[in-house]
C-alpha cells in the first residue's frame, strides 16, 4: 500500500497497442468470393478493438475491409482520435447516420467502377453484427455471409500482443503481492480479526487497496477484482455469491484475490492467489495444495495441439485425487471452466472446457479452484503462452500459502 | 494521495443496484400487440444491465419479458450469480446454446397453450439486437418489431438511480480534489517543472494517482480518466490527441483532470476540473473564466422541456463572447458535444447537441471546454439532475483555478 512506499509512483511502462495483421481477413474474403468485410459495434466490442485499435465511443461505429485496405467510419466528435489511433483510412459519419448505412456507402465507394448494377456481391460479417446494420447492408444490395475469421485470428497472439499482456500481468502480480503484504503485516485482534491502524481489514478494503495498486501501475481494475475471505466474498462480475463487502478478514481464513486488469492498449492480465494468515493447517491447507497440484497437472498437459477440455479435466481429476468434489468446482455445478483464453477480452476462447486444440501463441489463464460453502475458496492461477512443445509463463512465477511481507 | 492519509481507507459506501421498473416495457409490448420483448447482449451492454442488474460474462445472454414476468437466460457458469443479482426467473442455457435460440424457447414456454401453430406473434427487440439472435427468433416463427422503449426508459432516472450516480460522483470529486492537492503541494524545479519527492510529476503519474484514489473509494476508473497539462495529454478514450504520458507538468500549465468512474452497480459519475499552479494570468486564466461562464450559462437553461441542443449552444455562445472560437470547441470541428447524459453508460443520450427536450430525472454532465493547440485545454463540468423548473447539483459544487491543498 502506498503509505510506506514513498508516494507509490511506479515506473511500470505499458507498451503501445500492437499492430493488427489483416492477412487472415483478406484470405477469408478471398475464400468466400466476397467483396469485403464489415464489423459494427461500440468501444466495448473486443473484435472491433482488435480490427481498429480505436478506443471509440459508446455509439456504434463501423470497420470496413476490402482486400488490401481498411476503413474506419468514425463517429462525429471522434475523428481526430480515430486518425491518431487507426492505421488506415478514416471517414467521418454524418450526425445520426447509422453505422451500417455508412458501411454500405463505403463499400459502394471502394468498389466504384467494379460495381455491376443490382448485384454488388456478398459481404462477410460477424454473426453478432447488430441487426439494424445487417438490414442496412442488405438494403444496399449486399448478400451477407457470416464469418468467424476475426474471432479465429484473435486466438493466437502475435509477439507484440504477448508483450502487451505480459506488461499488464506484471502490474497484476505487483498489486496482488501488495495485498499479500497488507495481510502479512496486519495486527491480529482478540477475536482473530485482522486490523490495520486499529480498523478491521475487510474484504472490501483489501479489494480497494488492490485496485489502487493496479491504478498506480497504469492499468485499470475494470471492475473485475474479486476478493474473498473464508465464506465471505466481495463479489464482482462472474462471482457466484452476493456481495458481503463488510466481511472482516480473520486469521485462518483462506483469502483469495483475483484480478483481471486491463491496460490502456485494451489487453488484460489474469491472476488469482490464495493466502492464509496463521493457518492451522486444516481445510485451507489441503485445498491450497489441491489447487496447486491441479494447476501443475493442467500445465503439464499444455502444448500446441492439446485439447483445451483435456487440460481442464486434468485439473478436475487432480482435485478429485485430493478428495475434493470436482463437480463442486467444475462447470457441471454452474461454475466457470478451470481456465480460459486472455486477450482483449478478460475471458475469451478457448475456455478450458471447449473441445478445441490449443494453438501456439494462445494466452491461457489456468485457474483451478476449490470451493466449499462451509469453508471458503482456494484459487491459484498461472498465465501462459502456448508453444509448440509446452508453454511459457507470463509474469509472476511464485506463490506462497502464508502471505509474504 | 495515500502517503499522508494514513492508509487511505475510506468509508465511501456505494449503494446496491436500483430496482428496474418494467412498466414502460409492458406498455410498449401492449401497444405493439406483441407477445413479448427480447434483448440479447453481453456484460458491456448497458440496456441489458438495466433490464437484469446482472453482471454477466463476455458471452451473449438473453433477457425475455412477457407481460408481468421477466426471464434471464443465464450462461453456464453464471447461474448462481444470476440468481443472486436478477429479480426474476433464471433459466440455464445449455453449453453452446445460442442466446437467441434460448430466448425463442423461453417465449414458446411462456406462451404455452396460447400458442397458435404457425403464427406465434410478434416480438419487440432493440434495433441493435445481434443479427444471429434475430435470425433465431425469426426461425422460431416470430415477427420482429424494433423498439426503443428500453433506451427511452433509461433516460429519466429513478431516485435510486440518482442516488447510485451521486455516490460515484462523490468518489470522483474526492479523487479529483486529491489530484489538486498533489499539484498544490508539489515542489517547483528550476525550469518550472513540478516535482514530488524529487521526481517530475508527469501527466501519467497524476492520472495514475487519481485512478488510485478512485479505487480506494470503491469505484473503477474504467480506463476513462484523461489528464492533460499544457498541450500534452495523457490521452484516453475519446480524447483527440496521441498519448504523451511522460509530459512533465509545469507551473503555468492548465492542468485538466477528467474522470468518468463506474461503481459496482454499473452507474457512472462524470467530473472535469482545470487548475493552474502559479498562473501568470494569461490565456489559461481567460480560458478558465470562459469555461466557467459557459458552464453557468448552460446550466441556467436547464429545466424539464428545455431543448438539449439549446443548452449546448448557450455554452458555445458564451465561449464566443469571451473571444474563443466556439467552432474549435464544438462538434462542428469534430469535438464532442458540450455535455451528455450519464447513467449506465459514461456518455448516453441526450447529448447536448441532440434536438430533444430534456426530461425531469435525466442526469446530465454539462462540460464546456476551451481547446487551443498552442495553449492547452480548459474544461469544467457540473453533474445535474433535471427537475421541473431547473436542476439539482450532484456531488461537488465547488472549484478553484489555483489548486487547493
Amino acid at each position: 500500500m502506498a503509505s510506506d512506499q514513498s508516494e507509490g509512483f511506479d515506473g511500470t511502462s505499458i507498451p503501445d497497442p500492437p499492430e493488427t495483421e489483416y492477412d487472415v481477413l483478406d484470405a477469408a474474403i478471398d475464400d468466400a468470393g466476397a467483396v469485403g468485410f464489415v464489423a459494427v459495434g461500440d468501444r466495448f466490442d473486443p473484435a472491433l478493438r482488435y480490427l481498429t485499435r480505436f478506443e471509440g465511443p459508446e455509439r456504434g461505429y463501423a470497420f470496413v475491409r476490402v482486400p488490401g485496405k481498411s476503413v474506419l467510419c468514425a463517429p462525429v466528435g471522434h475523428i481526430r482520435a480515430a486518425e491518431a489511433q487507426f492505421h488506415g483510412a478514416v471517414v467521418a459519419a454524418r450526425v445520426g447516420d447509422p453505422a451500417g448505412e455508412r458501411a454500405a456507402a463505403v463499400l459502394d465507394d471502394e468498389r466504384g467502377a467494379e460495381r455491376t448494377g443490382s448485384n454488388p456481391g456478398s459481404v462477410l460479417v460477424p454473426p453478432t453484427i447488430p441487426h439494424d446494420a445487417a438490414v442496412y447492408l442488405e438494403r444496399g444490395g449486399y448478400d451477407l455471409q457470416s464469418t468467424t475469421a476475426v474471432a479465429e485470428a484473435r486466438v493466437a497472439k502475435s509477439d507484440a500482443e504477448v508483450d502487451a499482456i505480459e506488461a499488464v500481468q506484471r502490474a497484476a502480480a505487483a498489486a496482488v503481492r501488495d495485498a499479500e503484504r497488507l495481510l502479512a503485516t496486519a495486527d491480529i485482534g482478540a477475536d482473530g480479526e485482522l486490523l490495520r491502524e486499529g480498523n478491521p481489514l475487510t474484504v472490501d478494503r483489501l479489494k480497494r487497496a488492490t485496485n489502487a495498486e493496479l491504478a498506480r501501475r497504469g492499468v485499470t481494475d475494470a471492475g473485475n477484482t474479486v476478493v474473498s475471505a473464508g465464506t465471505g466474498t466481495a463479489a464482482s462480475i462472474g462471482d457466484t455469491e452476493r456481495a458481503t463487502p463488510d466481511t472482516p478478514i480473520r486469521a485462518g481464513d483462506p483469502v483469495a484475490v483475483a484480478v483481471s486488469p486491463r491496460g490502456p492498449h485494451g489487453y488484460h492480465g489474469s491472476l488469482a492467489r490464495t493466502v492464509v494468515v496463521d493457518s492451522d493447517g486444516g481445510w485451507d491447507r489441503r485445498a491450497y495444495i489441491a489447487a496447486e497440484s491441479a494447476l501443475d497437472a493442467a500445465l503439464a498437459e499444455i502444448e500446441a495441439g492439446a485439447v483445451a477440455r483435456a487440460v481442464g479435466r486434468e485439473a478436475d481429476a487432480e482435485l478429485a485425487a485430493f478428495g475434493f468434489d470436482p463437480a463442486r468446482a467444475s462447470v457441471t455445478a454452474g461454475q466457470p471452466a478451470p481456465g480460459h483464453g486472455v486477450g482483449l477480452s478478460r475471458r475469451e476462447r478457448p475456455l478450458l472446457n471447449d473441445d478445441v486444440a490449443l494453438e501456439a501463441g494462445t494466452v491461457v489463464a489456468v485457474e483451478p479452484r476449490v470451493k466449499d460453502p462451509e469453508q471458503g475458496t482456494a484459487r491459484l492461477s498461472a498465465l501462459v503462452v502456448v508453444t509448440a512443445d509446452g508453454y511459457e509463463r507470463l509474469g509472476d512465477r511464485e506463490w506462497s500459502f502464508a502471505p509474504r511481507e
